[in-house]
């Protein structure tokens, strides 16, 4: 088994802790480890014979950096000079095991989505293998637990050994579809991570992506594989896999998966995943909360005391440089301000 | 004419900001310049013969840091071994000029208020002398703008000249009275600032606070005064010159003053006296604010850029060690935080 991680994101909306050259995948958005580094812990119980990260080259020295924990784990880290969505990186990273272990399982994961139940999850990813070892393409879907319209959706039909066959994927919805789609109870949020045997994605690709096929089938172990990726990447079109290969293969199939997931999309997510105190406050890389008659508030610090005074379903995010206060509800808008200082050309903060 | 800075204060409203070692009035509340320093700098149109700061051991060394901007002043900085409330300072600030020119005027300034018109306040300390060299006790009295319950109010009789002889002192009402107080048009809050002649006020001393009275009588030119005062002071009361003076003396009066001032008791008086952008933010300290759907919020950083989103009505304080947010109409409560510190020990952030 080979797990390719998807580290390139370049996310704005944990700004200010995530910056340019440090993303929310770099980040250590729960403290301690960075989302990078929990899901190369977490994929270790499946004793992948190679974890492969695929990045960018503003992010890959500090990826390199994080990565040097785990230097007796055989991981691999790839720079793309420039981004180019998860078709190019997966085919790439299938290029690449193809060199080694053409019918290898090939796990995709993004960096920077959180999980609660790691042991449920591995359970899951080996259930996913054995759907995919006929040649399928597997997708893992989320449960819902509400009615989100912010993530698409994934219509299952009948299943058999735990497996549906894909009937659709569907666009972010309206909030009346969400509603529908929860109600149906065959529907899956669309989470991103894929299993299938390499030779399978390989062979999807050439048949809907010939032009990103061939660019890769070029990759050979006889050169330095970064100078090959330095040379091919610039050429290539930006696909996402899903519209790529997934919406167009045959045989696609979904396994339910319900082990606690959250894509942490926003600052307004960290509440739901890490469990709060009994005035639903939430406290990060912070010496000590002092609340006074305040609830529903997450403070990220950077190691001082904080103290909180009558108020309620705040974001406060403190970092060396820069200081944001939020409503939870406009959590989105922080890439508002992100915006803002790129307009006014302050680097610095970004 | 003397002029005595009361910098003894150890106020915990303006927590994480002020600390025990550097209390309000050596803060930099609004940037820049402490509200000590600028005590200083405002009375120097007046040309005094010499500034009297009166602080305590605490703060006596930050005291003199700042001081030392005015070399060229005839400043001497005082400080208490323990905290006696007003009359003490006073009695001990009058004893010293005593020593050298008994019947200077004399004006006792707290070191933490805001003025807005800084030429108007010194004109009414001048017009204060003016009625203040028949031997009358001398108080400015705020005109009042708003039923406030915080303050002590004076009420004045008859005018004479700009000055009226006070008829009563009446401590902090309730809201009925207060409202009553404004209606009246002849009740001023009283400010804490004083201006009397040198032997004035050691006649009334002498009349109503003879123990005090005797004790610093002894005070002489020829031992250091360091010495003396920490040989007193263990053994006074604590009194406050309004109780113990001004309340029993016959011959006090008021001059009504409308120079733009505050006390500064929160952090919730800020926005009243700064300047605010057409949102009602205002952002002391901070590389910039970038305000989204934000208003009447404060922000006081330390140097970094900050960013508001969706709220109102916030204060928000970041120093090295401390993070505070609270409601602006809460900041009385910041105190209980300091409380909240103090019981569970962690003196590093008092």
């Amino acid at each position: 088994m080979y797990i390719v991680i998807m580290a390139g994101g370049s996310g704005t909306r944990f700004w200010p802790l995530s910056r340019t050259k440090s993303p929310k995948q770099l980040m250590s958005v729960f403290g301690g480890r960075s989302m990078l580094q929990r899901t190369v812990e977490r994929v270790l119980p499946l004793s992948p014979k190679k974890i492969i990260i695929v990045t960018n080259a503003l992010q890959a020295e500090e990826t390199r950096r994080q990565m040097a924990d785990y230097r007796a784990l055989p991981i691999e880290v790839i720079a793309e000079p420039v981004g180019r969505n998860t078709a190019p990186a997966i085919a790439l990273a299938a290029a690449i095991i193809a060199l080694e272990e053409p019918e290898a399982t090939m796990v995709v994961l993004p960096a920077d989505h959180f999980i609660r139940d790691e042991s449920g999850f591995c359970a899951v990813i080996n259930k996913a293998a054995s759907a995919a070892a006929g040649g399928a393409l597997v997708t893992l879907g989320i449960e819902p637990t509400r009615p989100e319209t912010g993530y698409g959706y994934i219509e299952a039909g009948a299943a058999k050994d735990g497996a549906s066959q894909v009937l659709r994927f569907v666009e972010k919805p309206v909030l009346e579809k969400a509603l529908e789609f929860l109600a149906a109870g065959n529907f899956y949020w669309n989470s991103g991570m894929f299993i299938w045997k390499t030779s399978a994605i390989n062979r999807e690709l050439a048949l809907h992506m010939p032009q990103l096929a061939a660019a890769f089938a070029a990759i050979s172990a006889s050169e330095p594989l970064q100078a090959q990726i330095d040379r091919i990447y610039p050429d290539i079109q930006s696909e996402s896999i899903d519209y790529g290969v997934m919406e167009q293969a045959a045989d696609v199939k979904v396994i339910a998966a319900s082990f606690g997931w959250s894509d942490v999309g926003s600052w307004s997510a960290l509440p739901e995943v890490i469990d709060a105190d009994n005035n639903g406050n939430v406290a990060i890389n912070c010496d000590e909360l002092i609340s006074i008659d305040s609830t529903n508030s997450l403070v990220y610090g950077s190691g001082k005391v904080a103290a909180l005074i009558g108020v309620d379903g705040l974001i406060v995010v403190d970092t060396p440089d820069a200081i944001l206060v939020c409503r939870q509800d406009r959590a989105q808008d922080v890439k508002k301000i992100v915006e803002t200082l790129q307009r006014s050309g302050r680097m610095e903060y970004l």
